[in-house]
């Protein structure tokens, strides 16, 4: 328990990029990887803060986990706050959308 | 004059894949890179089948170039056709606005 709770105590807090400051091509290559895709779609079927990190069912790494989460961060997809030792996410649909209009839904319309 | 007429009438004309059959992280992927989203700007700001391939300013060599345009072909965004020894262009705005509306104007909306 202790192990625990330091670990989630040193953890860095997430950075992250408003879809107002993103360019559109970070924003097209975020979207094209198949992983980060899937996890947009994942997160579109949820209510915002319900998906965990260890809750996606991606054929991916933790490593590789971490980094497409940091990309779609940068690319102002993904909003994600610590509780305790998970760290929960929100995909940021309506400032993405605002930004970049029908840009998720072309790519939530195909699975 | 004669090894210009061989080499073009030896080419291999070139493949075209349809909008509707590229599937949206292939026109993702494809629109996402600056040298392509670069060309494909210029094509729309010209009318069709007036630029040739030696008319883009991109700052890579023929083969990159080559390249660039093979991905673009395939992501259903260019038609080429040869006219004697040079290969001409078009951006198949309406076909691929079709297919995914709204996806080329938030490319051409940001230089």
């Amino acid at each position: 328990m202790v192990e625990r709770k330091e670990r989630t105590s040193h953890r860095t807090a997430p950075e992250h990029t408003h879809p107002d400051d993103v360019p559109i091509l970070t924003a097209l290559a975020a979207l094209a990887d198949p992983v980060r895709a899937s996890l947009v779609r994942e997160m579109a079927k949820s209510p915002a803060w319900t998906r965990s990190c260890g809750s996606f069912d991606v054929p991916v790494g933790k490593a590789a986990l971490s980094h497409h989460l940091v990309v779609l961060r940068g690319a102002g997809l993904l909003e994600q706050r610590d509780e305790g030792p998970k760290r929960f996410n929100r995909l940021r649909r309506e400032e993405f959308d605002a930004r970049f209009p029908g840009l998720l839904a072309l790519v939530l319309r195909e699975e």
